[in-house]
Order: C-alpha cells, then sequence, then structure tokens
C-alpha cells in the first residue's frame, strides 16, 4: 500500500476478507491510512494443509505455525488436537520455511500445498480447512481512482459522529434511497474510544443519482466520508 | 461458555470489543455455538507493558510474546522495532510464564505489570498501547436470561437471507421503529460463503413497544434472531 501510494507499485492486492474467518481487521485500517482506491476484485479459492519435514510423522507434532486466519479457517481440525500449541507468524509461507530450517520433526506449517512443493515438505494432512469451500475476497488498490461504466459496486468509509441516533441516521440515506448495501464493518477510530468508522460496500454506479443522493446524505451527517472505489 | 451452559459454572466473562484493536471476532462466534444470555457489561482499562527477565536489556530483545489482541494494541511501539518477531499465544499471562520459564534474555512479553510482578519479570518499558485510554468491553454471561426494568441495551444476532435488498429490509425494521442502533458487526455463518450473521446493539428494554414492533419485523423477515441478553 505503501509503494502504490509513493509511485513504486501498479497495483497493490489486500485479502479483505474471507468466508470463514470473516474481515481482515488490519488490510481496512490500511484502507484508511494510505490514499488508494479499490480498482477491483477477485475471489481466490484457499486450500489448507498441514506440511511438516520429510521424517516427521503426525503423531510427533507438538507446534504449528502459520498466519493468524489460516489457524482460524482450520481452527475445527487443528483444535481437535488439543495438545498442539498453535503459533501465529507473519503469513503461511513464513510457516513453511520456519519449519524447514528448524529442522524438528515436532514442527508443523498450516499452508498451501504448493508452499509445501516450494520448501520440501510432507503433506500431514490436506484439506484442513474446515469450510471446503473456503475462499478469499482479495481487493485490488491503485493509486488513481478507476470508474467503468460497468462497474456495479462502490466501497465508502465513514465516521458515525459520536452521538445518540447517528449511526441510524447515516444508514437511513441507503434506506430510504433504495440503495443495496452489501456489506457493513465497523472499525474502530483510534485515540476515540467507542467511535466508529463504518466500511460500506453498496450495489451500484457513481453515475446513480440514487447512489449520489445517498451518498450526498452521509457527506452532510457525517464527519468524514471517503469513496474507496468504484468497480 | 461450555462450563456455564452444563451449569458447571454460574457465569463466564468474556472479552468482547477493545476500543483500539475492534471486535474480539472469536467470542462473537462463541454466542452463538453456545446458548447463553448477555446479563450485564464491564468496560475495563488496559495498561500493557513490555516485561523482559530480570537480566534483559531493551537492546538484546530478539522475540516478543503475547496475545494477538495486546500485540495489535501495542503494534506502533511494537513495528518501530523491526528487528523484534512478534508471535501469538494464547493470553497475555501464558506469555509472561514463557518468558520466565525459557529463562532466555533475548524474549520479552507484552503483558500487565501485575502478571510481570506474578512471575518476577522486569518492566522494560511501559505503557506500550498506543492509546492511551486503551479500554476493552466484557460482557458477563449465565445460562438464563435476567430481564431488569432498568436495563437499556438489547443484544441480538440475526442472519440475512442470501438475497439482494434483505440487509437493507432487516435494519429498515429499526429505523421506521426508531430504534437506536448503538453497534452493528457481521461474521460469516460457517459453510455458507458470503451470507452473514449481524449482531447489533440497540438502545432499549424488551418491554418497549418500538423495541418489540423492531424485533418482530426482523423476525418476519431473517432466517434466524436471537435475542442474546437485555441488560
Amino acid at each position: 500500500m505503501q509503494a502504490v501510494e509513493s509511485g513504486e507499485a501498479d497495483y497493490a492486492v489486500l485479502p479483505i476478507e474471507n468466508s470463514s474467518a470473516g474481515a481482515v481487521s488490519d488490510n481496512y485500517d490500511l484502507l484508511i491510512k494510505y490514499h488508494n482506491y479499490i480498482v477491483a476484485e477477485t475471489y481466490v479459492t484457499v486450500n489448507h494443509a498441514l506440511l511438516g519435514l520429510p521424517g516427521a510423522r503426525l503423531e510427533d507434532i507438538h507446534t504449528v505455525f502459520s498466519h493468524p486466519q489460516a489457524l482460524m479457517q482450520s481452527s475445527e481440525y487443528l483444535n481437535s488436537n488439543r495438545q498442539w500449541n498453535q503459533v501465529s507468524v507473519k503469513n503461511t509461507a513464513v510457516a513453511a520455511k520456519k519449519v524447514l530450517e528448524d529442522g524438528d520433526v515436532t514442527q508443523a506449517a498450516v499452508a498451501s500445498e504448493t508452499a509445501g512443493r516450494l520448501y520440501g515438505l510432507k503433506v500431514l494432512k490436506s484439506s484442513i480447512n474446515y469450510n471446503k469451500n473456503n475462499t478469499t475476497r482479495f481487493i485490488i488498490l491503485a493509486k488513481k481512482p478507476l470508474y467503468r461504466e460497468a462497474a456495479d459496486k462502490v466501497s465508502i468509509c465513514f465516521e458515525a459522529p459520536h452521538r445518540s441516533g447517528s449511526l441510524y441516521n447515516l444508514l437511513g440515506n441507503f434506506i430510504f434511497n433504495n440503495v443495496n448495501m452489501v456489506m457493513i464493518e465497523s472499525r474502530p477510530i483510534p485515540g476515540r474510544n467507542w467511535e466508529y468508522r463504518f466500511f460500506v460496500d453498496i450495489e451500484g454506479n457513481l453515475s446513480q443519482p440514487a447512489v449520489v443522493n445517498a451518498l450526498n446524505g452521509i457527506r452532510s451527517e457525517a464527519a468524514v466520508l471517503r469513496i474507496l472505489g468504484n468497480y
């Protein structure tokens, strides 16, 4: 996101939501920290395997490394092995690399089978994600907005003022304009306890009067409104 | 939650939301997995310190252990030390205990100063949470609902059917009945990609006609409605 904002990279690809584990909260915060625009989205099926050293056996495993989201997506299987310590690391590839480098047969990683082949690890158990259609929605971001006529989703973010009824009034703008919300996610505003930013995805295009009316209504009531993209 | 449901314990106390890090998603899922009721809530100020062995120095630290929420709440400070590995463990007390037991001066824990005293650790840096009013909202749950006349918050959970406009229609029930939402949080429904459960806190009491009307409206449109508590 930093590289896109500074012009060093053309695009950023961020996982934003998983069908089993839900929102990737930290990445919502990045949408605010950096001033890039969502220009597209894509859905990727994710299959996790339990990977160990070539000589490892399932019954020897003591510690399992992975990204917190991958641990959550495989929680049913992992939690059924109560003696396993689950340890979070930066991403699933780091987990696979760590198992290879530590050379300890009691360690395993939750990562893709592709990562397993890359690091020469053995599949101890395949497809351990409890949702067999485990899918992650990724958004693609660029420094400048890109509006296409066929775009049918608008992502926005607004801050609700800290007074009774503010969320009610803000969401009323969508409802009274017949604009459909397909996603709503709230995140705390740093340094302002119990005040929230709302991330909302609506159906439509910024050329439609109903969408424009709803956003104008929000703009007049919210402390801050940002249009994150129309794609 | 399991112990409360089975009658083994009278109450469960769950952290549900932090003023810096946001929702504690896993605990929202526990509200559905177990059939307990929220009977009260309380706010607790949380101060994190960086703790090491008595002989440790800040410049020797290589790995920092804590609960993912504590790492997030201290992320500004921790991320400014790029050479530190951040490792998640079950809770902050486990992190402090691990540092004591491993006896390695390159390890530190993010935990309360109280935990530091309990495990004989030294405060390497105090108050490392970036929000100085860092506060966690805890909910108290019991096996049976407890309705008090003075209760002014109702927590509910409903599933939105998977068709365009369903969230719009559901939230309309609050807006048309003048019922104020103070919190909305969505979680994926396991096994049903891109369908959501919504957790909503509203102002009011189950004895108020507007609240009853709104909930009846939701009940007639949502696949599932659960009243989690009125407190």
